[in-house]
């Protein structure tokens, strides 16, 4: 068994710094281990006291009859760090650190920290500055949460990661409420050695588990991420993220609390749609969403049939439901007249809501009702409402929709209108998910459609961009010039525009009669020049008799001050037609380099009008990206336009991340902007560029 | 009293159709009035039988011992008509209908309606389809809800009127649950008689009542609806709305639950805009923004303190109120020494969260931190964590916030982060709002911070738009011309570009030489072509001299089909700067005209970059709406383009409102597009536009 498969199933135990006093947090552990039926060996280790309760207590690690699995370290940052390495040189598999005052805190807790991985040695380590792990399954709850006074936890196929403590006690506790069953749950905390990915890779091979819940703050190695979230997909297990660090107010928040760096939530957001992985976007999502997902049940499509004996309910749950982009089509002949045949009094049964009325609630008549819906053809799901009249007789709704649910594959859902936590818990516990909000039903409903079109299976880590090769090896350093930027993105693929360069006036006015006889674009070429624009180095329009005349204009007015930079003359075509875009590199100091694709024009500019992609670009991710834009249809042909190059638009993302991938750290800066997407057939063109290259090596 | 006032306290209360049996519908109400403490007069009215319970059951309404304020009829939708016909004629002030089967199901339903109207006469008539009202201040519970079964309602400040039953039993038992107090609850239904707007009318005077939470479905009478709101305004009660019909299948479920027309869910955001109703995004936003509301304390500014015993629901919170805009600055000097003086061990105190650890949570210590910051001038409110350790032990966390509210006039709020729903509940009874979600937690303090804001108070209802003239007795019918559009809007004070009308193209060459000698734009002039552009109708930057032979061109290109339809040809001035935008009347079939205005060019129309107002407008409004188009950035000078006149663009909105207004009935159609706003101090040019009149009566 690894060791983190140990640290779920401990056959022994170390308490260091354990206290009989259960009021205080160090009393605490053992006492939740006895609670929830911990069938091993508890070794409570404290110099101050002989017994913790009825137990032994020993002075210290080395005096345990036995090598302890695993050991749970109560004692403050300080002491923790030569518990540590008494465990490790005992030969404990691995140690649990609760307390905090090590990386989220400091110089001196950095390097604490530092202290404590290396005390640990090879034996592996659960925080510090965790609340420890639950191992609902097999009833071992190793950990120092509140959340633990609870009774009545349910053993499901949700598991929960979570960076912080409160958290995981707070799921926990909302969870054991809602009737939503846990396999395993863990605190990983400032993760001085195991962290989120460990945790993930390993529950992806628990049969226990089906769904992983993740709470995140930071994640400190996004190669480790992503092959834990690969793994899972392999696997068939879906990952649904909570991620805080969304405002900079939270990111801070997050640094101060487990230390993890925050990175840009746009690259987050953007990886997990690369990984599959589905964003829970409130944090009650996190709940409701896994809770969807566990019963294994796929939504093939998004017609929902709405059955209610309330009205209000299922308008607030269509009104949703429609915005999520679910429709409600009316019965089909055969579903409607086996419900008129139901001879239910004043219900409307031709429409959707179908409202059975309070008649219709007599059990063996709503679960007809239930029965007839999800066998017609017209209905991918169906959402139950339970309504005020249930909180006098819940089984009159909770039994006959139990019933219905086994006797389809398709998804049956609740959405349970007043407060009423106990069918809510009722309906949960036996396979209906069960939400008591109407955004939360309808938002894992669309996740459930979502994992259902996906199917998570993706398709190993087979990025379209290779390794990082020794494409750099011959370029020089520093800035290149436009031309020489345009040189490096053809080599890839990435056509530019036709133009010539030339040293001197004359050679530029030769050139643009070379290139036809319209008006062309006149640049100067200086690799020092980075906004041509806006000092003056670009003419557009001009015919090739002035071609000359304008270059002279141009050097003399730039020559004063920087006359030693011009390195000549760019003379290009001028495009017309095609869309403008903008392809960037975004480097996200946590996450590494990502793909920025932007629609070209100040307005695209002013809205922030871009989609983003962290380096390696997986298949699909392209047309992903184009897919995002919120401009997107003016590629497509937006009124009577022409259809632009969409293909050619891909393949160019592809070769831009391509070489971006492959420069490695040799890439410092490199923009295409603008790109010509010409009308569909005619490719793109690369109008403008720039790179800037690190020393070699 | 008025006959809504007495609805709420009836003194005798006749239940027509009323059953002994508490199991059904109809057994209920009697139960309902008795648990929770009717003192008046109840009269079983019932032929089938001598006794109700232990109460004399009366045949008809006619042999009643005295005449009942209220009838609450029971009966199915025949028979309800009669009995409201008896109740009136007795002389009863209203009555309740709670049958369904009338104006939301089909021609015979509204036929049945319209009889039952008549049959109320001059009595005031609640329903019907409706579950009834609550008077929760004097416990005078009139409604046949299921959630009535619950006790322990809270007296409070929140009312609720709702357009569904079933919606104000949910959140009657929702508020219950979390302690939230109520004053009045109505569901209002079908609104065959009073409406929506008769409640809030009645409510803004109810002493017990300081916030107002509608559930909306559809405004049947935006006028009346308008008024109310107003009223609310000025006696400084808020209103909060949640609305449904947001998507299309929403709107339709609505309209088949209570027969409610929906109206486009936009120009119903705008209403609210307009009349400062708190609009809640999500369903239980309208129990939590209430809940933060009705404790009357202001937020000043958007600085908080947020102080927990638990790292990650702080994160959390922080993160969220990141996203709306609120700032989490550290303690000031003063403040960090206070806190570091009470020497909490592993305290983190210099920063925000403020986390006092579980050392913290001594209620003495814990009640002085509350304190320090709350008398600290850094922080506007303070958020309070309540972490899983408080599941053991509530009363360490609740006490000392409950202390520390009545030290400070700041707003103190709750996160509780495990599912602790007594926790919650013993906070709001003690006036401090806590919340189970971290979103809801921060829309209330957002709610609270607009509210503070902006006082409620209106300047009464003094529309920018006067009423209804006779604007229009003097113009003709069908389409106006662009040149007597434009005529039109100058009426109103909105000036055109420079232009002629010629008859023939001779006279439009001289016309353009007359505006100088740059080039213009030229463009045919009928009323009957509605898109000049497309079918070769506008010629721009013509220079003078070719002015003659373009229009010879066009005549004849146009000449063909309709070349009866030309009435000439119009030279304008060609303007140049400027940013564009439209101005246009949007129609709702249900809450009248409204203004639009939108961003010009095709980007913004892709993104429909467009800002509404239902007219009359109101005071404020056009800089509103100018500030809610995504693009405003380009009208105030952005990356280096000169500052637009945003003063002329206001004025020119409300001149547009004012002619849109005046006209009523007769203006069909208007828009312009585009109207060019110049840069600061050269005002507004309206280039084209459009006007269709109805035939005047």
């Amino acid at each position: 068994m690894s060791a983190v498969g140990r640290l779920f199933h401990p056959r022994s135990i170390a308490v260091v710094g354990a206290s009989s006093d259960p009021g205080k947090l160090i009393g605490r552990p053992i006492a939740y281990l006895e609670k929830h039926g911990f069938a091993g060996a508890i070794y409570p280790v404290n110099p101050r006291y002989d017994r913790v309760g009825s137990r032994v207590c020993y002075p210290d690690v080395a005096s345990l009859p036995e090598v302890p699995d695993v050991g749970l370290v109560l004692l403050g940052a300080d002491r923790a760090v030569s518990a540590v390495e008494q465990l490790a040189r005992a030969g404990a598999v691995g140690a649990v650190v609760l307390a905090s005052g090590f990386g989220e805190s400091g110089e001196e807790g950095r390097r604490r920290q530092c202290a404590l991985k290396e005390a640990a040695g090879a034996m592996r380590l659960l925080g510090p500055n965790t609340i420890g792990l639950a191992n609902v399954t097999d009833k071992i709850m190793l950990s120092a949460s509140g959340a633990m006074e609870l009774d009545g936890f349910v053993s499901g196929s949700v598991a929960l990661v979570s960076q912080s403590g409160g958290i995981l006690g707070s799921l926990l506790s909302r969870g054991a409420a809602r009737g939503i069953g846990f396999s395993k749950l863990v605190a990983t905390g400032n993760e001085a050695d195991l962290d989120i990915s460990d945790f993930v890779d390993h529950l992806v091979d628990d049969d226990a588990t089906s769904v992983i819940a993740l709470y995140i703050e930071g994640v400190r190695n996004s190669d480790r991420f992503r092959a834990s979230a690969a793994k899972a997909a392999q696997r068939g297990k879906r990952l649904v993220a909570y991620k805080v660090g969304r405002s900079e107010t939270g990111a801070r928040s997050a640094v101060s609390h487990t230390g993890a760096l925050a990175g840009s939530d746009r690259v987050y957001d953007a990886l997990f749609r690369q990984l599959g992985i589905i964003r829970a976007q409130t944090f009650s999502d996190l709940l409701d969403i896994p809770a969807a997902l566990a019963t294994g049940r796929l939504l093939a499509g998004n017609r929902l049939a709405v059955v209610t004996t309330t009205g209000g309910a299922a308008t607030l749950i269509a009104d949703n439901a429609g915005l999520a982009d679910f429709s409600l089509p009316a019965p089909d002949e055969t579903t409607a007249q086996g419900l008129m045949a139901l001879d239910i009094p004043d219900a409307a049964l031709d429409r959707n809501p179908v409202d059975v009325t309070l008649a219709g609630l007599r059990p063996e008549l709503f679960r007809t009702v239930l029965s007839l819906l999800s066998d017609s053809p017209t209905y991918d799901a169906i959402v139950t409402i339970v309504g005020s009249s249930a909180l006098g007789q819940p089984d009159l709704v909770a039994r006959p929709v139990i019933e219905a649910l086994a006797r389809t594959t398709k998804p049956i859902v609740a959405y349970v209108s007043p407060e009423a936590p106990h069918i809510v818990n009722a309906l949960n516990r036996a396979g209906v998910p069960a939400f008591a909000s109407p955004e939360g039903c309808v938002t894992a409903l669309s996740a459930l459609r979502a994992a259902s079109e996906r199917p998570a299976r993706m398709p190993a880590i087979e990025p379209r961009s290779g390794a990082a090769s020794a494409a750099g090896k011959h370029l020089g350093d520093g800035p290149l010039n436009e031309a020489e930027s345009k040189a490096l993105f053809a080599r890839f693929g990435i056509r530019p525009v036709t133009e010539l360069v030339t040293a001197t006036p004359d050679e530029a006015q030769a050139a643009a009669h070379r290139l036809g006889d319209g008006p062309v674009v006149l640049k100067i070429l200086s690799r020092h020049i980075a906004h041509k624009t806006e000092v003056g180095g670009v003419v557009v329009g001009v015919v090739p008799d002035e071609v000359g005349a304008r270059c002279r204009d141009m050097a003399a007015r730039l020559g004063g001050e920087s006359g030693g930079d011009i390195e000549g003359f760019l003379v290009q075509e001028r495009v017309s037609g095609g869309v403008e875009v903008i392809l960037g590199v975004h480097r996200d100091p946590q996450l590494g380099p990502a793909i920025l694709l932007g629609m070209g024009g100040v307005a695209a500019e002013l809205l922030e009008d871009t989609a983003l992609r962290p380096l390696p670009l997986m298949p699909g991710d392209a047309e992903a990206m184009i897919a995002e834009l919120k401009m997107a249809p003016l590629l497509h042909g937006y009124r009577g336009r022409p259809r632009a190059d969409v293909a050619a638009l891909r393949a160019a993302i592809e070769a831009f991340a391509e070489m971006v991938w492959s420069l490695g750290e040799r890439l410092r800066e490199a923009e295409i902007n603008p790109l010509f997407v010409l009308p569909e057939g005619q490719g793109v063109k690369a109008a403008d560029g720039l790179v800037v290259l690190a020393t070699a090596t």
